[in-house]
């Protein structure tokens, strides 16, 4: 193979008779098609919400929400990607702005959503017709094939982070959408969604309606839980007990509470801690992710390239991308999503971390 | 079989061989062995708090708590179980009763065990080192293996209901034991033990530490989170929304928060609550269960038999016995607990709702 | 405690008022309710064939088999288990035995069983309407609630192990039992039963029927597969290679293909070959076990007690109990069924190997 | 939404703004991002033996196989794919070849592979040091991350099948690739691999060797098995028992002995027969799959397409695709290959069969 000639006249007449009958050899694309590790065409990249949110406003003020283009949802488009509206191969992600009293019609689709609210409130989300609020530091659910639509209840315009597997979805051609009426059912705007009132109790499961489903019963993750959650790891601790994922840094998962597994079936939610100049420790795996800045500041190191980050900031992580995060003085609270789910269901998942397996 | 002469002498010599042989016939008492249902030797029974307590108390002045016996547990010992201190044939229940500054030292066993916590306050179990706060309404958990200790850090003695799975485990010959220190090693008296700081957080995972279990991770389940469940249910019934059991009756089950199973491995922990004058169906199912009425009162239809219930009154169901629960004026609050996991996990669970199945 | 006068008459006043309303203190009984280690009645214990066999062919000449008792089956009782027909807290054995022409009828009940063949042919069992051959070595399944019966197409009287799980499922009074149909449904005598027709390829699993129960869907476990599985871990050990137990020691465990689990789901079922003069290591684990010698000789130390075994003999060993088996010059074939899948879904099992952790 | 004004300046002026910082709007391309069904880029094709293996015959003369280009395979590059060497978005299919006494060196990677051999013998795969037969029929496994190579030990050429899910590996940025010695470290040429010695046993397994991994621990599943599974499939059929599929459809999956699950993480893999003349039910669902005919001839309706199949041709069945299989008078044996199990972990599995749900 290494000896053949490739300017052999019976060779080309061989591969152009590949090429007549849709055939292609491995032979000569071997590398590419089966590299020693992954090479990813994403590519690691920082969005700053210092440019995301004015963009936002100005499409707020252009650009109508409403049936047919169904969300004002702005894009992260990996630089990687080719033009791709992905954040990664597997993941989208998108600023998405409503506007004060608009609506955004309710539809469906198999793929699964959620949102991360950065900033403000009074949106509620309505899903499967229970309203759910959407405040500061919540994560909301909309798993495949939930009913939803948004509306802004007050005369001040909101922005959250949206994340999908639209692109996984799109990989696979598992694709289906349905449009549902085109106003709301119930713009009820109670404090809590009644899927929380009947699953937001700790590691307490009703009766009735416990069977296992592909997701998460729970609609929203409320901020409160989640900040008590990482500041008690921390002060273990301090206190001198196990907790923290490593030294400085704290983090839970959003699970699943009929399983104990990922909220949703192709998407890992999370939220990390870092006190103030806190380091994590230099980590690659299989399966990319998307950080947003929740709080605070400080710096991503991305294989060999460093990228100051902000509060709001959205940063892309290729598969088998080395990444270590470093706290400033105001320490770093970090939401992250991945597809890691994906690669552990399917078999792919492997970690390296610096210093212990490299 | 039905024509044999049990006089034939040549049968009797043989049925004396086989004795002799260690050998038993399976046609003479097949019907015993193998009957159409199940026959339990226990029976329905309730015990008075009335009753409980006085002589709890009358214990706490005659009998010292300490090494070799442990702890100062009076076993509800069910009628039809010919003197064994069992409250069903795979559950153990007895109240405790632990005086002003006493301490129950610390040991573990293999027996699955837990505390509900009728009355009282000022105790704490020290769970693997976990110092965790017993309070009324509790649930605290010493699954098997699990070091554990008491101590009263009051002037007042405190009481509560002790559940474990000691027949079960005598019946299977899986008992082991082992003391620990004579003294507690951590006497400080946190409001929180470390693992609810962990686990206790709606549908949180820590990163760390989730690996599944035979057991959950958390060592209290908290009277705040569980009546704010059981009252939710009960609201969203009212607002017209699913959520409760039934008509007037909410019902959670206490769960291992990494896997959404049971807490314990062999016996299934709930919380029940009915609104005054709510009945429950009349329901059979395989498998024992003993409550306690937490709150309220009301009548539990037993069979044909009917038992009125006060506040801390113990109820034991044998198997496949038809329940019926009635509230009185006052509603009432129940805690269950029961062998439904073993049933379940072998595959012998059975449940027959009157009017349903029957 | 340990200084308590139980000659104290308000102590005896105390223990009288507790016995009057059913209740029983721990503190003088803790030791023998939660022993240090398990502490089996049930005592190792063997049966010979050259006494079994004989009683069996009696029983055919005195007891007609029929409609109420059922079966012709002598139940082995273990001497500790004080008069009960049990082998072991958890499992019930016996010898079956079916005449010429004799028909054993139809029934079902909750209790899983099997039926091990050590010597014969020519009956038939109908499990759910599928007649299943029954052959020297072969393993045939009635799970829980299926519908079996068996007749003897024959001129000879046959005899066969059955195995079940009467006593735990008496112990959780977890037994149902139904009469079918005087007579069988269906005499015809196929090679292979319909389930062995659709299930019985190695590792290939029907597209339709796929479904996952608590039991397996084969109801036959030939010798000619299990012979040949055990052969080949010997010869493989012979060159060099892993898949035997141990040196001299093959042994293979009969599954569900559905989930790759138990056949049964409260019994697990083995069949083991050793090698002549090979021994086993002395191992102990929580849960009972019954051996019964298919071919061969040699002899079974159970604890300090040494007990030789030939062709058919069967031995009870309790939870807890060191076993060590070594072959003679014949090698040994065994066939073993055991209670741990119980222990392993509940969360008991504990294994202690000799040289390993003791 | 509707109404904007797309030559609008401040419209133009933002997107040219979205454009410089990595943004794409969902609104103008929602439609084509999540549409109402799937729209596979891919299509239904069919490629011809009668084409492929002259074809792999000449690139046996011209093309030597060894490190680099490692493998002498010809992939099915799906004609809507752009020329991507894929057959489906997930799965890469490759007509491999081997001359008399070639060898094809050792490797591994993380993409799941097996072998499909449609006709030839005399070529062995070493699958982690232990050689495994192909012969025709046979399903040969080498999982992700497996040691594998291939040499011919005869003086005539061999030709088969691969399946991959390199295109998932990619999407996924999951792929890892070892060179493994130039030369094979064992040239024997057993009639049965280890592997299958050890586990190809109906519903054996040994007691050693039982842990649960991601795949089968299975290399090979012999035609001899496969065929006898789908002969009685279409017997039981023929005697009025239930096991078909569907009226003159066998089938059945290669499965993972450990877990009843498939034998690859992420390619199902199946064997289906047709009577002669039957028909299948048109059915659609979510995911790809490759199709090889094994024997007979036949056609494939793939949507309003009709296409005539005969031995050894390979057909690609895009996501959603209805299809609907006749076979002529011969019958048809067919090998399918899918991601279905793709779609199962991650929730996208859905399915539409003509006539009950449409």
């Amino acid at each position: 193979m290494t000896t053949q000639h490739h300017d052999d006249p019976a060779l080309q007449e061989l591969y152009a008779d590949f090429e007549q009958h849709n055939l292609l050899p491995l032979w000569t694309q071997r590398e590419d098609l089966m590299p020693l590790v992954p090479t990813p065409s994403a590519v690691a990249h920082r969005w700053r919400w210092a440019d995301l949110y004015p963009l936002a406003v100005r499409s707020g003020t252009l650009v109508p929400v409403g049936r047919g283009g169904e969300r004002r949802a702005i894009a992260l488009a990996n630089p990687g990607l080719a033009g791709e509206p992905h954040a990664t191969p597997t993941l989208w992600a998108a600023i998405q702005y409503l506007g004060p009293g608009e609506v955004a019609p309710d539809h469906r689709h198999s793929q699964n959503a959620f949102r991360f609210v950065l900033e403000g409130e009074g949106v509620w989300t309505v899903v499967n017709s229970d309203p759910v609020r959407m405040s500061r530091g919540d994560l909301l659910l909309t798993p495949g094939w939930a009913w939803h639509g948004h509306h802004n209840t007050t005369d001040q315009p909101m922005a959250w982070l949206d994340g999908l597997d639209i692109p996984l979805a799109s990989c696979l051609d598992a694709n289906f959408f349905e449009f549902g009426p085109d106003d709301l059912v119930d713009r009820s705007t109670p404090r809590l969604s009644r899927a929380e009132r009947l699953w937001a109790h700790p590691a307490l499961r009703p009766v009735q309606g416990a069977a296992k489903g592909p997701h998460s019963p729970l609609a929203a993750y409320r901020w409160e839980h989640t900040d008590a959650a990482l500041r008690a790891q921390l002060e273990l601790e301090d206190e001198g007990h196990s907790g923290a994922v490593e030294a400085g840094h704290a983090a839970v998962i959003f699970a699943d509470p009929v399983t104990g597994g990922d909220a949703l079936p192709t998407i890992r939610t999370e939220m990390h801690r870092l006190r103030p100049h806190a380091n994590t420790a230099r980590t690659r795996e299989v399966g990319s992710s998307v950080w947003q800045v929740f709080d605070g500041s400080g710096e991503f190191l991305l294989g060999d390239q460093a990228v100051g980050v902000e509060r709001g900031d959205v940063v892309t992580v290729p598969s088998w991308t080395p990444v270590q995060i470093n706290a400033a003085d105001s320490g770093l609270d970090l939401f992250r999503f991945s597809d890691t789910p994906v690669m552990e269901k399917l078999g792919y998942a492997r970690q390296q971390v610096a210093g212990e397996t490299e």
